[in-house]
């Protein structure tokens, strides 16, 4: 993996993506005690930054592959993203997907013309049901992070950090990532490394489901205890992946780890203060820019906002919480 | 009022106002039947377009209003706009609003530094309190809109839409604007005429708050009968201002008006597709964008989303009734 892939992924998206800006609050500066600039991927096209790479990976393919389809298995971001791209392809395409997914997250990976394949995530292999259809129909996998393609596609997020920070005077910062398999993270950090490198990407994670930090913290990839039970659906990964894992190791800070009442926390935060609305999963960095202490991260600090498609009743259940922010 | 005020007032907010990107999304257009264009003025800060009024009008005043400071009467929006602006100016303000106003604006405006003073809509006048604090203090007020700094402020949101649309390759459009008292409208509608003249300002308000469109229906100033009771807390001017209607008269097309079942719907549809939060006042337009008939609007649309602070109570309300958008 090298910066070129990302700015030849940076030309192929050019039309097509969604460039986020930056954004800030001043009642969120205030309540952090550190000034935050918010890259909200949330509002990037399928609701996360997952289209990126899902564009990316699908416009390389060559006519007989997107003739054939393309298979994916994804929680729900890569879901859509992969949705939407083979829909401007003329492509079509399958998608495994746990049965316990956010039904939003169904709906709208079916609306945009996938062909959807629920399986139980208690009992069965996604990535064995995806490669028996990939074997049967001659369909072309993409893989959700472990594919430089789908890396390249996601680091475009980091070239465009890199170029509207210097447009607010941010020369120097941790860039927080909620991160998963780190598909997204990998890619920024390698983005950044060649267009800023006095920015250095951050993991962030739930309680639980730390495998990346860990791994960071010891030098090797770890794998978490449990893949489900969490409150941040699009990020339980099994452990980080065999291409992202050396970036990250390489080029990462110290890995992040907020509880999920702060995730919560700060989505109540992103609803009344930047009108944003995150999934769990897309709230983890924020969290870390809000709650985390001033040791840990820099000031100022950068967050990506990574998703927004959340159940109505999940997001009612946050907006419940009644939180005071200030406390 | 004309367009050097506009352009004077983009050159004040340059570095102040946050440029809110035209969004689209695939999914909408289906459901729409038609293609639109979304001008997200939520995320401005303070969550609406108010601040762009507010910090033209407060950078106008010399060194000794602002030493006396500012008093305006508003259910919430303008008032958060002017306590920022006025913060930024070390310049005191009191803000005078209805105590049925969203629990959130009253916070926020506090938290931004503003003194609140709550009347009773049914039984008080806020212009009456408002002038008599004016006089008292010997504070400047700050009209919600009819004033033409304050105009000129909203109108910026017309120069970036004029420039912005045509690099969506859109040269012909109306654009649809939730309107209350019509500063936005007006502002708008000027910067159109003057940089994008195929373009055409339409009014949008809920049932029962009406009074923009049977104005421009009849060709004079007419008011609504009630002033409490809607959803729509943010546009519930009693009449078109003395400032604002001419200009609409002028350039505006027909008015349109939607259900407050329609809003509800656009709130949910924002929530899901566009991942913005929109308050019952900010969603009218994109109300009319995805529910009108396609004689009454243009084929692309632009919808400004004005403003997105929302009470949780109210917002989980829209997102409850569970509406199947197809339908």
């Amino acid at each position: 993996m090298d910066i070129g892939q990302i700015e030849k992924a940076a030309n192929r998206l050019r039309s097509r993506t969604f460039t986020t800006p930056l954004m800030s609050s001043t009642i969120l500066n205030k309540l952090a005690g550190r000034r935050i600039l918010l890259k909200p991927e949330c509002l990037q096209h399928t609701g996360s930054f997952k289209y990126r790479g899902a564009f990316n990976a699908i416009s390389n393919l060559s006519k007989k592959e997107l003739a054939n389809g393309v298979v994916a298995y994804s929680s729900g971001n890569h879901a859509q993203g992969i949705a939407l791209a083979a829909q401007q392809h003329q492509c079509a395409s399958v998608i495994v997907m746990p049965e316990d997914a956010p039904q939003l997250k169904i709906n709208n990976t079916r609306r945009l013309g996938s062909e959807v394949k629920l399986y139980d995530r208690a009992k069965q292999s996604r990535e064995s049901i995806a490669l028996q259809l990939a074997k049967e129909r001659g369909l072309t996998m993409i893989k959700p992070y472990d594919d430089p393609m789908v890396i390249a596609g996601q680091g475009t997020v980091g070239l465009e950090i890199a170029h509207e920070a210097k447009s607010h005077g941010v020369r120097n910062a941790d860039v927080l990532v909620c991160c998963g398999g780190g598909g997204l993270t990998s890619g920024i950090a390698l983005a950044l490394e060649a267009n800023a490198p006095c920015f250095r990407a951050r993991t962030c994670e739930p309680e639980g489901f730390d495998d990346t930090a860990r791994s960071l913290g010891q030098g090797k990839i770890c794998a978490n205890e449990r893949l489900s039970g969490g409150l941040c659906d699009a990020i339980m990964a099994p452990h980080p992946g065999e291409l992202t894992f050396p970036i990250m190791r390489r080029l990462c800070g110290p890995g992040l780890v907020v509880s999920e009442d702060q995730v919560l926390r700060a989505m109540v935060a992103a609803f009344r203060h930047l009108k944003l609305v995150l999934e769990p999963s897309g709230a983890v960095a924020l969290a870390a820019a809000l709650f985390l202490k001033s040791n840990m991260i820099s000031d100022p600090v950068i967050a990506v906002l990574s998703g927004g498609n959340v159940d109505a009743s999940i997001f009612a259940k946050a907006l419940a919480t009644d939180i005071d922010l200030c406390a």
